[in-house]
């Protein structure tokens, strides 16, 4: 991991119908928000698209040119519904094709198990043209990194495994530090003094989040900045204004 | 809700920094994506963007005019952080100011409650010209529809409140039916047989969704289709190809 202390900012791209349709709730997006907040790498946008090869390549040219990385998850397994990998070797405009170092990796892991290497196995080992392979310590077919754009499997724990495995090449700039405040009122009572607050520190990023339970709002608010000591500064004062001790 | 044979199509847009910081775990896009696939509009795209304007208005303007429907939810509580409705009002190039309608909602229900309408609860009021209003049944300040954009609030219940009341407006088309197969196997043992059977039936959409646990990987295919005469056929024709009673 490098790291610098510029802005480095990333979009997430989740290729797939079983999230639209609504069958499957997503738990990729707020693990990967979360984790590439604490590396110091700021996700900007997620979108998610269905497994349709012309929205899949549209979405990553868009992504790829206008942030840092782009991070996708779904869509490179061994069922023709697979179509992420062809995808992403489409956006760039290279060949794809069983890879020697993907092979070499999924040969011998069948093997030991007595599983036949299948033409439908066989594609998992298709990897763009200058792709770097990302490990996966579950279930070995490999993730990879082309240019900025990283490919990921979408079941959960798989694409946690790939996560942890290209964090170490990853360009890291300035984290986003943040602190919260949970309030037993609604934002409208403090939507002034927060505001004001707000113009006074406008290097702390200031953000409310309300909830709904019991019959009654809670809100929280959320400060964040690149600077801590500037961070906990405004929360402090925010704190007084707000007559909490 | 009107209803027609037609394909009725509709993107999300996310809006908010506290999803992709990873602080929130979003719980919208799952509710939005089962209940439109219920009606028969179909889900096609989602898209989380932080609380920047210019980014609102990039979104919601390639939406709109993609899909039939754009549904936004977050950023219209009364914080200075809420600033769809004037995004929204911008992309269409339209004038916004305190509504008359909504502020006579706003109204009596602070008045009863002897709370203040202060300037900041009155940004709730604030609608986009030739919007109309979608009712909130749990908090009274409301959504509104502009065009074929269906502006709705991030706190969970107060969204499934607005989506209930603004779905009588919504034209529907055809529906998607779905079923589904659990298998105790791989992906790789079945993809040969899942793509063939897709090839044999290309107005049934099959995906193969695989998951992972207590050291083994199971799938779930999905078939998905209009008719659902030929959705249930393929399924049954299915299961006897994977010797499945």
């Amino acid at each position: 991991m490098t790291h610098d202390d510029s802005i480095v900012t990333a979009a997430l791209l989740v290729i797939g119908d079983e999230i639209l349709s609504g069958r499957t709730k997503d738990k990729n997006i707020g693990t990967i928000a979360e984790h590439l907040t604490a590396i110091g790498i700021r996700l900007s946008e997620v979108r998610v698209v269905a497994d349709v090869e012309g929205d899949i390549v549209d979405a990553a040219n868009a992504l790829r040119q206008r942030y840092t990385y782009v991070f996708t998850t779904g869509g490179i397994g061994p069922t023709h519904d697979d179509i992420t990998a062809d995808a992403i070797a489409k956006a760039f405009g290279v060949g794809i094709d069983v890879d020697p170092r993907a092979l070499a990796l999924l040969k011998p892991h069948y093997e030991k198990r007595g599983i036949e290497l299948t033409a439908a196995r066989l594609r998992m080992a298709r990897i763009p043209d200058g792709a770097e392979l990302i490990a996966n310590s579950v279930s070995i077919a490999p993730g990879f990194m082309i240019g900025n754009v990283i490919v990921m499997a979408g079941v959960p724990l798989v694409m946690q495994a790939m996560l942890t495995d290209v964090t170490a090449r990853l360009r890291t700039g300035l984290k986003m530090f943040s602190r919260s405040l949970g309030l037993d009122r609604p934002e409208g009572e403090i939507a002034e003094i927060f505001a004001a607050h707000q113009a006074e520190w406008p290097d702390v990023s200031m953000g409310s989040y309300p909830s709904f339970g019991d019959g009654r709002f809670r809100t929280e608010l959320v400060l964040r900045a690149t600077d801590e000591v500037r961070l906990i500064e405004s929360l402090q004062q925010l704190k007084l204004k707000l007559s909490i001790s």
